[in-house]
């Protein structure tokens, strides 16, 4: 009978404004850690206004559009937002999270995340001014 | 060596229209009665006209504006659309569900959700009649 | 004590085009071929210009219509895409799925998936030529 694990580790991210930050090595080592073989990896953001994509990691034009497509489709300052309190990138921020992902979930297979080619796993901070985003990873398998 | 726990139960959750509806609490008790310590909880809607996300749960006028920002977004009504035959507010709850999740996954440490301060879990409901709602939470972990 | 069991296998989904492609069947036999009964089975695709959905399968023109919204939502050739070298279905491609998932995971309880009535899961295509999709599905549980 296999021997069953469970890990659960934090990572911190310092983002530097607007962007995309990738975590796939951080994440890769938390899987390397665990020493398990088969299983799956839970990366959880713990934020409203910052969330978490997989995407092409080959060519940074395609973040650069990314980032411009999001600035477009959540624009700030909309006439009928009430949430406003915090600044005008504050309630955009909570929308686009909404869009993305709180948790991406990504299998494990032969000790390694089963990443295609071309994936990477990035914070997508949504947010103006720099942040310290606190992320939980947790490994379960055999 | 650690025992493996995996339990799953079911909720039901009865909305009032259109909006979201949170089941923190619900949740949390189902990781608390499974006894597991570190591990993963899954939330699942068996429905494809309303969906989960977690989200800012402190100022609900962030809801209020989430709301706005929806029906904006995918309109009823669009002159494109040949799914008619439930009434305009169907095919749109099918595009709001595509783009938000049908399951939420919140890693467990120490035995409790890792969510984050301002973080909650909610049922987001498409439809605008009032609809009893299935989910099934999952469990998993030492 | 109940046994664990963890297992991962590889399917591939070939893509005529835009559009979605019915995979609920594929994963409901790696469940039962698992053995698992109470779990979470992870279905993850290894690309960036494909994602998955799960989506109501009873009626083929929710369908229809949901290829016209995010034909819509995400058109070809805006004129602020910077990343334009493989052609102007590869940047949409990008966005569409980070508006979609890379990973769905489904509640496993007395060995079958938990999928409600009228949910299916599929691989929503973004290209225009036809691909070769990996999809990974990992069965964790007892």
């Amino acid at each position: 009978m296999p021997e069953l694990k469970a890990e659960s580790t934090t990572l911190t991210v310092r983002t530097r404004g607007k962007g995309t930050y990738e975590i796939t090595d951080e994440v890769a080592r938390a899987v390397r850690d665990s020493g398990v073989q088969t299983g799956t990896a839970t990366v959880f953001i713990q934020h409203t206004s910052a969330s978490l994509i997989i995407y092409e990691n080959a060519d940074p034009s395609a973040r650069t559009d990314l980032h411009a497509f999001f600035d477009r489709l959540v624009p700030e300052n909309a006439d009928y937002f009430v949430h406003t309190a915090e600044g005008p990138d504050d309630m955009p921020s909570h929308l686009r999270m909404v869009l993305t992902r709180t948790s991406e979930v990504i299998p494990i297979a032969r000790g390694r995340l089963t990443l295609g080619t071309w994936q990477g796993i990035y914070v997508f901070e949504h947010r103006a001014a720099a942040h310290t985003r606190t992320l939980v990873v947790n490994v379960v398998g055999v």
